[in-house]
């Protein structure tokens, strides 16, 4: 949707992956819009459904159910929220509705409250359609989930792009102009002026149909399933934004809402809904967004999360060019990789680079070597594709083993890309 | 080398990676050019050493010894390979003398013996130079350690790009001209006119000095070593394209010189040689090469090395775009994967896609996850870094995984991105 509203995306319908009509003729499943169930009764095995165009409730027998009610965004109990000109960025429509209020309203300043990766997609979109941007987070930086460094540089990246940054404040009100439109946040320390604001402040589970029908909630209040994705109660099962999941490394119970895990949340339910026995194998929260020319990611545990999970962190920083210097097409990555400094198991990276950089690979390499159970001394060893359009001949991955496996034993051999070149 | 015969890398000192005096000043390391060990006494703990410029020989101790020699040129045993216009393509003078010989000799037809790495390359760099190429192989196909249909993708494009491809042909001389140069080459179908030879045949590596002192070869005439670099001599290592590996699948003994492998060994050797523990994890023969906008790249087995090392190797092809369609910048990615029938484990991969579709990232990440031993299954709930700009929101090598365990599992829920999306 940052894309659609900035106009990479030229069409919306394309950000329709199935319409109802696809999904009877390709699949032959019935869908039915403007239906809500209102009710399950898990006992009888039972839905009951509100048509929304006659208002008249049925009940549906189902032999086994999904729930795949997904998210909603968070919107702050602050008086405001409510004005023309403040929205949330989470359905279709919201696009639409927000992209209908750039060409209707023709707004000068935008303020998103909310620095996590919509806040920054959103950041590049509104600044790209040459709007004055304002970003508002309580956390002291920006992308409150990577480590200060990382976000620093995140932070003067958008600055550059003319984006003004108001850190450590929340907003206690949204006040509107005249005319009932809004016209600005106030925070701690003043208002600043707005035509629009995008509140990006999270998502929040839907799960209020599960839990009045007696299902068990977890992990911040997501429907609580199992690897299998069944909910406590027979037949039902649960997948997508909506359901708890497990973490790979601590194997804990997290709700860690992406879209591509609950695409594999719903295979897996699917499979398992069928006769299947499929084991959905959890996520490391993975998670990855561009903004402007960089890409901001992330995979596996924090410093804190890692101690807090009995872990002892050992964390290595190094910055490198993706390419040799000869090949003239690369960029620099600023890497952060974490192990336990008692086994070397990998634990969690944090990269920020230029898009030319490609980071997104390193990225994924350290989140399939994590998931792997893999050592910083198996990290060194990996033999990972070169040539000189694609990496250096030993890649960043296998020179942040070498960094950290040094740095493991006790920094006798932690020397630098400088000294392996 | 390639692409500084292109023109892409403009100064072939930047292909340099160290230079002796950087050596002395960075590391205190004598280095000693002009200067050829002619033989090695391993009971004596000596090399003698000829210092080219005096031609006078003298003999060194040594505490331990790196055998580094590296590999040559193959050059085929037939007439004409001495005529001026023939060319190697291995060391730095090489690339000088074949970019001398285009300005000076202005070459117009140009006859690559190899369809190989280095021959696809260059078939992109002399192109690029506005010439006229033809690539010749004795094998029935390009790039001949790929799977056919992904060799003819790779054809089907530098045919398109004017490349003259001369398939199942081996050469039987080289003719010259009247006036010394290269004129032709002759294969069993007739000659082709030619300005300019290029030999890409493959690579012997230099291991004469080590088998002449007692050092046991290994696979293709290799200088054999163990995990930690050790030759069969106490205190005489060996590392790079001179020595022989393991193959992380089979445990087999392998000889698949390459530069990244090189840097590993190198590296491992160095910790040995000075008192470390340092177990090199061998090689899963993974590779890349960039031609024109193509990415065409493998790792593991193919479907006959699966089978003689006692797999019962599956394998799946797919295509699919790398992005979805409402972000303008993917490519398509065609993708074949191996895995075991039997055990799940994944064994091997080989993908060709455009430049744009970022195919050497699904290559990693299928690098890994078949160096840690994961199955279909595992590959299914990988987890991937997602954001439009990036991946579909299942990427690539997790729709393989989901075909090739429905394959395995009797295809009652293979299905491809059709249905999955």
């Amino acid at each position: 949707m940052p894309y659609f509203i900035s106009g990479v995306t030229a069409d919306h319908t394309n950000l329709i992956a199935r319409t109802p009509d696809e999904f009877k003729s390709m699949n032959d499943i019935d869908v039915l819009p403007r239906h809500r169930v209102t009710s399950i009764d898990p006992d009888e095995h039972t839905v009951t459904v509100r048509d929304l165009t006659s208002g008249r409730d049925r009940v549906e027998p189902y032999t086994r159910l999904l729930l795949s009610t997904g998210a909603e965004a968070f919107v702050p109990p602050v008086e405001g929220t409510g004005l023309e000109g403040v929205f949330t960025l989470r359905r279709l429509g919201d696009s639409l509705r927000i992209k209908r209020y750039l060409a209707d309203a023709r707004p000068r300043r935008v303020v998103i409250v909310g620095a996590g990766p919509i806040g920054m997609e959103m950041c590049e979109s509104f600044s790209t359609l040459g709007l004055e941007v304002t970003v508002i987070d309580m956390a002291g930086q920006v992308v409150p989930y990577m480590s200060p460094e990382m976000a620093a540089r995140v932070q003067a990246r958008i600055e550059e792009e003319g984006v003004n940054c108001i850190l450590e404040q929340s907003i206690s009100s949204i006040q509107g102009k005249s005319d009932g439109t809004v016209g600005g946040v106030v925070t701690g320390s003043g208002e600043i002026k707005a035509d629009l604001v995008l509140l990006a402040i999270g998502v929040r589970p839907v799960s209020k149909i599960a839990s009045d029908a007696g299902i068990e909630l977890g992990a911040k209040g997501a429907i609580k399933v199992d690897a299998h994705m069944r909910t406590n109660r027979q037949d039902i099962y649960s997948a997508g934004d909506c359901a708890t999941t497990s973490h790979i490394i601590t194997g804990r119970q997290v709700w860690l809402p992406l879209g591509s895990t609950s695409r594999k949340q719903g295979r897996a339910a699917a499979d398992n809904m069928f006769g299947g026995d499929a084991e959905f194998g959890g996520v490391q929260g993975t998670g990855i967004l561009k903004c402007f020319d960089l890409t901001v990611g992330r995979t596996g545990l924090d410093e804190a999360q890692a101690i807090e999970a009995g872990f002892s962190p050992v964390a290595i920083s190094m910055e490198a060019e993706s390419l040799h210097e000869y090949y003239p097409e690369g960029g620099i990555i600023l890497l952060k990789l974490l192990a336990d400094g008692r086994s070397g198991r990998l634990l969690g990276a944090e990269l920020v680079g230029q898009m030319r950089s490609v980071a997104e690979k390193r990225l994924d390499i350290l989140s399939v070597a994590i998931t792997a159970g893999m050592t910083a001394d198996d990290l060194q060893y990996l033999d990972l594709a070169y040539a000189p359009p694609y990496s250096t001949a030993i890649d960043i991955p296998v020179i942040a083993g070498n960094i950290m496996s040094g740095k493991i034993r006790g920094g006798e051999c932690g020397c630098g890309p400088q000294g392996l070149d």
